[in-house]
């Protein structure tokens, strides 16, 4: 079993590459919920929709988030009764959010919601909510308090960012798989996802961080950081906020207490040879996802640095 | 003030020929809520929504009910997600359903939050539920007890009739305005709405009944049946359950404690002179509403019957 954790956009394109190179059952995502919000009365988990969606092969590659060929009209028409429409939710993504939020007012947990949605959208994987329990993130800057959301899409993340916290997450429990996944993995791969907004949130849930230092599985992460800048969206002001070198050094200093190997992009090879020694393996190779090829490229290394075995077995499978 | 009950597609009809003949701040429309129900977790009230919808001008004129021009995405999801899809949601409309159900759950009355989606969409006329308690029309049939959407959607009322209820009725009471509206009003219209589930639940909170039969206000309303059927839906069939006579007769029946006039089709005229009486004024016409120019028609002459001064007033004003 290969174990991912992720979050966001970079994270559901690795899961694009991974999907595409081994057997759906053979790969466990574990996956933030910090982003999780209420709209519209609606319990909307963004990240897992990402990642039930790419591996369901309906989400919309040109967007990134949301269902390819998705209209949003109730959106518009929620903007005419003057409400907020600053989130956009497609017509058919609504449906997963009223199905979700039914659920859980029946009394189903994340987990048993994600995973009954995920079925019933083919998706053959596990999807795991990195916790059951409600762990928020929170961004403190000079205009308040925000949720992520609010943050990141209502603000276009151009506040600066005081400091980051995981409202919830020190009385939080780890949904239930997630510590047995990640012991029991053949490899845990961390996606290029941001470090204290998307792997963040999942480190601070109580017992995940001691599973990634124990388990006998290789842990290997891609950077979401080419030279001194994020591939995309707001990392860089968040890792600085959080005391973090904004570099494959910061990436690095996140995850050293579990991380075995870190893949970065071929133009921080010197960064590389410095950030080496007997307990990292840094790889340097293009990292940049604009397309299907990148992406199995991508998870094909992570792949190959953590468990080559499962390549050659799949390959032999499909032969 | 002219008040108007109503429940129903005939009602959304008739309502909309009055709103092109009087100004809508002198036009308050009492609804029948005995159809609302909790779809995919919201509250749905059909009949409030096609009464807003038609005075904001945005219903839609050849399925009678729903937002004109509307999408049907997030149902199709719903129904490819293994959810329940018999009650056709438009994404425009869900925004109703979303809006209705947040302000609710936040101690809204079914009132307020009518009232403030009105406004929102423009609507100037007064729309009152009949109550703001739950009152639910149940249908008892060989196939089981029944709500009304059930019967009459789902299972495109085919299923023989036992009985007719409107559970939580005599515990109900009118929303705020609704006694008052009849008292004050200068004539009460009943639209040609079925007498037993859109007019009867109205009738059945224990007050209005009561109004109606003590109010200094002409009442006339239009027959939702000719000869022995009923314009459209399952009228006939409900009527028989409830000891009414599929006629005009039975129509009348059902409103003789309050009723000075009844507008009847030409092709009743034999049955109408027999009806005639010195309480109740029996009118024939052409009652088939199949444009805007019937539905005109046909609300001039119930205003003409009943309050022949507003129709003079509002031409005036219009001059």
């Amino acid at each position: 079993m290969i174990v991912v954790l992720t979050g966001g956009t970079g994270g559901a394109k690795f899961v694009d590459g991974l999907r595409r190179l081994i057997p759906p059952e053979e790969l466990t995502i574990i996956v933030n919920t910090g982003d999780d919000h209420e709209w519209w009365g609606l319990y909307v988990s963004p990240d897992i929709d990402s990642i039930v969606y790419v591996l369901a092969d309906i989400l919309s590659s040109e967007r990134g988030w949301g269902i390819r060929g998705d209209t949003f009209h109730c959106l518009q028409a929620m903007k005419e009764l003057g409400e907020e429409a600053w989130f956009s939710v497609g017509d058919k993504d609504l449906a997963t959010h009223l199905l979700r939020t039914q659920l859980l007012s029946k009394g189903q947990t994340l987990s048993d919601a994600t995973s009954y949605i995920a079925k019933k959208l083919g998706v053959r994987s596990r999807i795991l909510p990195m916790s059951d329990m409600r762990v928020e993130t929170r961004i403190d800057t000079p205009a308040g308090d925000l949720s992520f959301e609010e943050y990141f899409v209502k603000r276009w993340y151009q506040d600066p960012v005081n400091a980051v916290r995981f409202a919830g997450a020190s009385e939080a429990e780890p949904a239930p798989g997630v510590t047995q996944a990640i012991a029991s993995a053949q490899a845990v791969l961390i996606a290029p996802s941001n470090p204290v907004t998307s792997i963040g949130p999942i480190l601070a849930v109580p017992g995940i961080r001691e599973a990634l230092q124990t388990t006998q599985a290789k842990v290997a992460a891609v950077s979401p950081i080419i030279g001194n800048a994020a591939v995309s969206g707001p990392a860089a002001n968040l890792m600085t906020a959080q005391g973090l070198k904004v570099s494959i050094a910061g990436v690095a200093q996140a995850y050293e207490s579990f991380l075995d190997a870190l893949i970065v992009d071929d133009s921080d090879s010197v960064a590389a040879q410095s950030l080496t020694n007997d307990r990292l393996h840094v790889h340097c190779t293009n990292i940049m996802m604009r397309d299907t090829e990148d992406k199995t490229r991508i998870a094909r290394t992570a792949l190959a640095l953590t468990c080559p075995g499962i390549l050659s077995r799949a390959a032999a499978e499909t032969r």
